[in-house]
This record gives structure tokens, C-alpha cells and sequence, in this order.
């Protein structure tokens, strides 16, 4: 063969796959989304359309990998569970990060004129992404309630710091100074004497993020997920949906930290 | 701080720099894309509109990057040659190579239109990406040359299915029974001497690929690619820009397999 | 400095951190031993010489890293499970493997005439060794199972093998033919009707292999296990000793399968 | 078979080849040698004995490992240059370190006796290893040029450390505090005039280390080296042996900074 005095440059390629019986989270995020937010004018705070449309990017994936099977994401971010004993791709990492990454991206640009339909996208966006392993239930507990805490500790410092500027008057330089060593209480109670908002009364998308978990529904009549979506089953090992289990795919703004969550859905930690 | 006892779960993020001073080839392929192509009717053998979105996504990643002094293109695939001084991203694996891939599914996905004005794109395609290292010259020039040589025996294969299909009115199973056992100067003849077609006539871009070569442009006024672009110089590390010599992009459908072109183009394995 | 132009290349070290809070088995293997213990006229099918040998190279290496709660022995071999949450060496993955290899090849040199003390050692043998990392307790448990079975399955056949070679003249070409195809019981029976052993009363060191347990003894007088040996304490980090619960060093000859073990040492799942 | 049911503990175990066509390097290190050296009372600053014993260690790895052609050494470290095209233990991370750091281990216990007559060996030492991978003859030759330049910036210190308290009458304490803020000229005029020592006059293992060349000797009978020395073959793939040109083992102390030692043993770079 023409090519086969060359071939040997394939040899360079490591195996990278990875180990056995661990949960893989993948999480993405946004790369540069702080300019890409100002050129698309994103509101402050928060961007329902912003977020609606991560959403619809995160669910696409989910439609796509059967193995993913809890998601949650805030702000530019994302983050996917997929089953300890997911043999995806035969666990290869590079292709699985890969794959996860463009999808998402690729989803996110097609979908933003639904989202966004009176904004034209400016130039095509760009995502980062990588696989953290754990060994254990207790870690991926850890890891969501992580990212959720981090979740509030952001909203809560966004909401204070553009209602002083939106609604207070305030620069960012001097909302910054306002903030500066102010503990959780002090924010929330600026947030009700200064503009008389409660918190706790903000839209749960906002203070919790948005959690996808994937429910088996066996009574169902078997329509596979893909099946109603504009994504074709590519995605999906074809052995795998032999026989499956039909699925559902439910969008939450829930607390992730507690126990209840996790009591419900065990099974997503199986 | 409200996280912090979560934080642990970052710990088990462990790096993945790689080795310095190796080349380092970045290759993405398209994700299930025979069935893309048929979904969008791809026109057979060659769809020039889809190769020429392909070179326009990839012109964007090396605009991105000006790390990345040579790309070669064929069918849904793309390679990118970093330079082996590069300190992109550090050179964490997972972060070069998910944004890599998703900064061109983004570009693909987002000029679309462009190529494809009377085709909607249907559902949103993905391609996954991997990351090879080379110690030297050699292996760089061989790789390149590997991949050219898959272009040339998978393009000349199918000129000839696809004329005995389109123009011999062959069923798919004939053609490929016709073309079972036959060698490269056996397809020759049988384009030669069935249907009048010459081969080494048709467009080089169909039987060598699309090469981006980066050309050094000291003299020519301080122009950044980027600005002339809908591409933001997000990608490119600010003090990266500094005093660099702006560069310009070419884009050949040249022989990477002699010497010509290593030797026009020394720079480029520096 | 002098040196500090070439100093660039210890940049290519790359770390090699292993993944926290996952079980290491560290397990190492005589290397081209059949040789070694054939230019040593070890008995067959067993040497209680070259086994009791390699415990006392084993609970060295147990003596010198209080991390490592369990070892098991077989033959040429012997695998080591340090506590998930070890920090030895900060985890680094060679320094672990090497340094354990090492310990426990210069044990094995050094005690070689105590257990040997008329065959001089005619040339210095050496073991290789890998880390095997194991994110749950089902998976250790399952991992010391399946060695034990291992010396089961051999025991038992070089048991048979060699008493018909010894015992019932046959050659080894003629020992082989004799044990193909035969199953468990077949070979219990010839041991039985053959040659009047019962299998299930020879010496457990044999059939078992050696299990090395580390027992907590919090009510003896803290003398530390290293102050009564011959091996200082250079490999314990220091800090790691104080409030140190003494320890105690058990060998066993016992069952790893079934759960008795695993209920009476718990702890050594931690 | 008994124990298929737990054979699934196999698969944990990943692949650690190392890139093709890399230079290795493989290095060793005493652990804990201070208190080593303190115990078996070696003779300061260098002990001609105790490097002599780390020399033929060295040497049986050598022997053993016709892919290692240079090899350098000084105080308690060794370093071995593997060739590029090696494909020992199929470039297995773990494999190659284990057994080289367990070899170099077991021959220094074994001939210690050898070079201490008179000093029982108190406990038995270790060694750890690393292997770091270099993609050119430059990183190579600066390798070894930073060990070197290390051996002398540390025997300079030491042989006029050691001058001011063994014959200078100085507590370590005062000679520390003299050597303060030094540099290479100064000590060189401490040894000169006031111990009357010259120090480019002193051994060369001392002030250049060992260094070990394989040269090729096919004039010579074939008499393999491991024929002639203690170890045995076992280390060397059988199929690698055959119409292998014969090589000897030579030792220097020479410099490895400059460009002679290159130009003479060019082959060592291939």
C-alpha cells in the first residue's frame, strides 16, 4: 500500500484509557465567555436566555450518551456524570472529552437562535472540557455540592453587586469596595434594605443551577428520547439500545448538597 | 467560605502536561459523518462545499493559534502541527485538545450558511480529537505524509466507484466487486478508458488536500489576521502578540510527500 | 551556577501522581525465577527455604512503610495493599514501585544465608513490580481472591506433577501428558490413590500461600516494630511516627476468599 | 477455572508504554544514603570503596542490558542512557524501572563484601529509579553535562569542606559558615594555600565521576560479556542476542561537558 511506509507514525499513539469502575465526570466551561457575554450583551445577573440555552446544549448531550446520567450547570459552565461502568468509547479520554466537548459546542451554536433570536451570534463561541475520575459515591456527592456551593456563592455576589450598580447608582469600582469582606448575611441583608429583595425568593435557576437526571420509565411506551429530538442517534452505541429501559430526562433547580436529592435518586450513583 | 469543604474533590484533577519540546500533532475527525453527509446530500465523490467549510473552520483554528504554523485537511478530518517550543495552555492534553475541537465544530457549525446556503443544517455535527507527539523532523514529515497518501488511495478509489455508479450505471455492490483485487494503475485505466477522465487532471485539491502553510510577512504593515477575521483574538495569549511578526495564511493543495516542499517550507519544523 | 544551563532538562520529568483515595496493590515477581531456582536446587514443588525467604523480604518491607496493612505471598511473588489514604512519596507512582522493589530485592539478598546457609548465592536475582489501583473494597477483596486461586490452581498441579515425577518415575514430558485435561477432583484423586496423600492436610504455607496482616496493639508497650529490627526507620516519614498506635505484624497461612477474613480484619479495608 | 470470577481485577492494570523512539533515561538514587554512609562509616568526602561498589553495580546492569550503551555515576546515583530504538520489556514504564533499580540493588548487596572486606553490611540498602524520556541528542548530552556539572560543584564543596574540618581543625559548623558565600575560585585558593592541595590534581572519579562506554568490538572473538562475569543471561531477550557484534564495557572518568566525548562516541547517540 501506498501509504504503509508512513504508517509507523501511528505507532505514537498511547493507549489513554481510563480506569476501570470509576466515575467520570466531565465538565466543561466556557473559554473567554466574559468577553463573549459583553459582545452578545448578556443581562446582569443573570441571562435566562444564556442559560436556557446551556441547558439545551447540556440536554443534548444527555439525549446522546445514555451512560450520562445526572448533569448540572451554572453560568458558562457544565458538568456530566456518566456511569462507573460506562464503557463509552472503550474509555479513551482524549475521544470522550473530545466528542462530549463538540457536541456541546456544536449544539449550543446551533440552538442559539432559538435562544436568542434577536441576536445575531457574533463569531462562534468556544468550550473547554475534562474528565475528573472518583472512586467513591461520597466524592461525587462532594464534587455537586462543590460546584452547586460555588453556584450560590457567585449568585449572591452577582445579585448584591449588580443591583448597586443597576439599581443603586453604584460603579462596578465602587460596587466592588461596597462588597469587599462582607460575609453571606451582610449581602443578603443589603439585598432586602437597600432594594427590598428577598433572596430567597429569586428564581431557584439562579441560586441552584440547573441539575438534569435521567429517570427510567418502564411503563412508558418505548420512544427512545432520540427519537423526538432533532439529534439522530450518532452518539449511541447501537448494541446499547437493545432492550434498554426508556428514559426520561428531567430539568431541576434543586439543592444538591442535602440528602434528599440523593435518597431520591439513588440510582444515579449505581 | 461555604465550598471550601468540598474543595477537595479538585485534587483529584491530575495534570497532564505534555512532554516539552516534542511536536505535538493535533488530528480531528468528524463524528459519524457518512451519516452526516447523506442527511445533507453530500454530493459524491468530492462535495466541494463541505471541503472548503472544512478548510474555513480550520483556517479559524490556525487564526486562533499562532502556535499552529501548518494544517493538512481531507475529507472530515484535520491536522494541526503545533510547534514543538509551544507553551500553550501549558500543555495540558485535555485542554488543548477539547478546545481545539470545539473552536472548529464551533466555526463549522457557525459558517455553515456560508457553503451550504440551500442546505439547512439538520441536527448539529460533532468531531472528536486527539493529540500525538513526535520527537523529531522525521516523524512530523512522515505523518503528513501518511495522511496525504490515505487521501490519495481513498480519493482515487472512490472516482472510480463513483463513476461506475453515477456514469456506469453500476449498483454500489458492482462497483465495489469491479474494483475488488485492482490495483492503483488499474483504477487509472478503467476513469482512462471508461469515461475519459485523466486522473492527474482533476482538481488537486480532491487528490492532495488542503494544506495551510503560515508565511512569516515581516514587511507587509501590521495587519493581525484576527482583526481582519470574525474570529476575537480570544484564543491567543495577549502577551503572545507582542512584537510578533505578523504572519499570513496560505492555503495549497501542494505534494507533502517529496522534498519540495519541507525544503520551501523549512521554517515550519523549527 | 555552573550547572544551571543544563538544568532545563529536569523539566521533562513529568509528575506521576497516582489518583487520591484509591486502594494501591503494589505487587512484585521474581524475575526469570524458574532459572533462579533452578541454579539453587530448590525443592519441588515447593521450598519452605525460598518461601520463608521471601516473607522475611516481605514483612521488611511491611516493617519499613506503616501504610501497608496486608501482604500476601506466593511462590516468587508477593503483593502489598497500602491504606487509600497513603500519602507515601505524595503518591509519585515510581518512587513507590522503585523503592519497594528495591527494599525488598536487598532484603532478599541480604537474609538469603540465613535461610540458605549451605547454597552460596551464585548470582544476585532481581523482581520487577507495578502498582494495580483499585477504587473499592469489593476490588481488593476480589484482587487477594484471585492470587490466592492462583496458588491453589498451581499448588495443586505441581503438587500432582512432581509427585508423579519423584514418586511415580514418570518423566516430566510424561507428568504433563498425565494432568492434561484433568480437573480438580481428578488430580485430588491421583494424589490420594497414587501416592496416599490427602491433599487438604498438606502444609497450609503451601496450599494458602503467606497472608502478613498489621494488627493495631494499642495496650502493648510502644516499642515501635523497626527499634527490634535490622531495618531503620529511614523509610518511614518521621512526622508519620508520632502518635503512631503500635503495631504488630501477623503471618498467616489462611483462607482470602471467603468473608471470615475480611469480617475479622475489617480494618484493613479502611 | 477457580479463579476466572476474580480475574476481572486484570483489567485495572493500564498500560504504561513509553513513547517509541525516545531517548530513555534511566536514574537511580541511594535512599537515605546519608545515614547510610554514616553507618558504615564511609571515608569523606569520597570513599573510593563505596564507589567502586556502585561501579560494578552499574557495570552488571550494563552487562545485562545490551540497549544501555553509556551509563554515569557519582556519590549514590546512577544514570543509564537507553537507546531510542530500544523496545526492552515493550518500553514498559514499570517494568523497566522495577527490574533495573531491583538489579542495581541486588548487585550492590551481593558484592559488597567484595569492596568492604572489613564492614559488615548493618542492614540492607535501597535505591530508587525514575525514567525521564528526552527527544534529542541535544537534551541527551545535556543531561549528562548537568549530572557532571552537579558532581563537580558538590566535590569541589566537599573536598574543601572536609579539608577545614579534618585538617583545618573547623567544627562542620565553622566550615559551613567559611564556604558561605564562595565561590569556585575561592575554594580553589582555600585548597591550594592553605592545604596545599591542587585541586585538578585529584582523582578524576572524584572531580568527573564514572562514566561506562558499550564499544563495539567485532574483531574480537565473540565472547558475549555475560559469559564472562557473574550474571546470567536472563536479562537479555534471546532473539536480541543473535549476530549481535560484541561489545565491551569500558570505564572512564572523563568530561562529558565539552564536545570530545561526543564526537569520540558518536554512536552512542544513535
Amino acid at each position: 500500500m501506498a501509504g504503509s511506509k508512513f504508517a509507523y507514525v501511528k505507532k505514537f499513539e498511547l493507549p489513554d484509557a481510563l480506569l476501570p469502575n470509576m466515575f467520570m465526570v466531565f465538565r466543561l466551561d466556557g473559554h473567554s465567555f466574559h468577553r463573549f457575554s459583553d459582545e452578545h450583551e448578556f443581562v446582569k445577573p443573570n441571562d435566562v436566555r444564556a442559560l436556557r440555552l446551556m441547558d439545551h446544549a447540556a440536554k443534548s448531550v444527555l439525549e446522546a450518551y445514555s451512560d450520562i446520567g445526572l448533569a448540572f450547570g451554572e453560568s458558562d459552565e457544565y458538568s456530566f456524570l456518566l456511569r462507573k461502568s460506562t464503557t463509552l468509547y472503550n474509555r479513551r479520554e482524549s475521544k470522550i472529552v473530545s466528542t462530549l466537548t463538540s457536541l456541546f459546542t456544536s449544539n449550543y451554536v446551533f440552538h442559539w437562535p432559538t435562544y436568542f433570536p434577536d441576536v445575531p451570534l457574533r463569531y462562534p463561541p468556544s468550550f473547554d472540557g475534562r474528565i475528573v475520575l472518583y472512586p467513591s459515591q461520597r466524592e461525587v456527592r462532594d464534587y455537586f455540592a462543590w460546584r452547586q456551593a460555588d453556584t450560590h456563592i457567585n449568585n449572591l455576589y452577582n445579585t448584591v453587586f449588580w443591583a448597586l450598580v443597576q439599581q443603586g447608582g453604584q460603579t462596578t469600582t465602587e460596587a466592588h469596595a461596597t462588597l469587599r469582606g462582607t460575609v453571606s448575611k451582610d449581602k443578603h441583608e443589603i439585598l432586602f434594605s437597600h432594594f427590598g429583595m428577598n433572596y430567597d425568593k429569586i428564581d431557584p435557576r439562579y441560586r441552584k443551577g440547573s441539575v438534569f437526571v435521567r429517570i427510567e420509565t418502564p411503563e412508558a411506551p418505548e420512544v427512545t428520547t432520540e427519537a423526538t429530538s432533532s439529534q439522530p442517534s450518532e452518539g449511541i452505541p447501537k448494541k446499547a439500545k437493545k432492550g434498554k429501559v426508556p428514559t426520561t430526562l428531567e430539568l431541576l433547580h434543586c439543592d444538591l448538597i442535602r440528602d434528599d436529592f440523593w435518597e431520591k435518586y439513588a440510582h444515579l450513583l449505581d
